[in-house]
């Protein structure tokens, strides 16, 4: 019952003065009426941070890449970054700390469509890609049951609070442009690693890429 | 006089506490100590925006996309804008606005090698291509004289303050930067419109796309 009260709205009286001065001092953000809704948010960073060392989301990443030989501190350095990537990832950040906390969730909403997907491509990658293991492969196996509860999460909160017309179109533009962060990373890689083959100075360079 | 005046370091003596305070509070920007900076600084401003309707970089451009053929409504819109340009533009905005003053500055350096780079490609855009004229490349003629004044005031403005290794460093981690926005933005371009020709949902296509 206090969980459910705590995901109703909140509703401040004041004057227009008094609320916009609230709105524009980020010190009030403090007055976000929803833990409900931040202990909800905080699974994600304990999903990605894990309980201890070796656990959650970054460490089975770093494992994959442990398990495609790349070396450990070089991955973590970022330094072999595509910037088209770091770009894309950036704008994302951006984007969810300036908008609305409606937009930012939303934009959580392409992971609705990743339960499947990664699971039809984890075994694809399985049958098809030798130098690939169940156990490499941890990351993508651990995220269909994280996403499919994320994803409920977040299509809920749009139910409940895109009610307006000018909220259902900010719900759109912000899907839309999530879409084009993950699209712009995988043009990226194509462009780089497919065709034609143009990889950005100083970005990474696969070591058998003259025997390829 | 005043003018070399006003381009000396300004020094401010205060306590450890006192001076992380002022950092920290970016109303004291006001304090910035460089009216002759902002001066030369403005003249940008200046040469984008023009003294009158019709004048300046940006309508000059508008005069470039007009002679392309292209409906100015939908180039002011940026409706058809490649999502890499965008983030790579905006991660150029938030450098700036997050970085030091003098890698902020730093990062303009790339327009010391445009003036011969610009001259050239002018000359040879004009022989090669019967669909543009010397009118419609108004926005490349202007730019070489102004690129040269800005160049010459960027160097002479690292010469004068990265004095120290670190300093460098960044100078150089600051120009990189401003090199990786440059190339995504035209490996982008490239990707959705040389080869592999994949332009991401959204995007400008061009009118005779499958005749061409």
């Amino acid at each position: 019952m206090l969980s459910l009260r705590e995901r109703e709205p909140f509703l401040l009286c004041a004057t227009a003065a008094t609320l916009a001065t609230l709105a524009e001092n980020p010190i009030f953000g403090v007055l976000v009426p929803e833990p409900a809704l931040r202990r909800e948010w905080r699974r994600r960073l304990v999903d990605h941070d894990g309980q201890h060392d070796g656990d959650g989301g970054i460490a089975r990443w770093l494992k994959l890449t442990d398990g495609l030989g790349l070396d450990r501190d070089y991955v973590v350095s970022l330094v072999g970054l595509l910037p088209a990537t770091r770009f894309a990832v950036e704008a994302y950040v951006h984007f969810v700390r300036e908008k609305t906390l409606l937009e930012a969730i939303v934009s959580s909403l392409t992971e609705l469509f990743s339960p499947q997907i990664i699971s039809e491509r984890l075994e694809g990658m399985l049958k098809s890609y030798d130098f690939v293991s169940r156990d490499t492969l941890a990351y993508f196996s651990a995220r269909p049951p994280l996403a499919q509860r994320d994803s409920d999460f977040a299509v809920d909160y749009v139910k409940r609070y895109a009610k307006t017309p000018d909220a259902l179109q900010a719900v759109l533009k912000a899907l839309e442009f999530k879409c084009d962060v993950l699209w712009a990373m995988l043009d990226a890689l194509y462009h780089a690693y497919v065709a034609p083959k143009h990889i950005p100075p100083g970005a990474f360079v696969p070591q058998d890429w003259n025997t390829a």
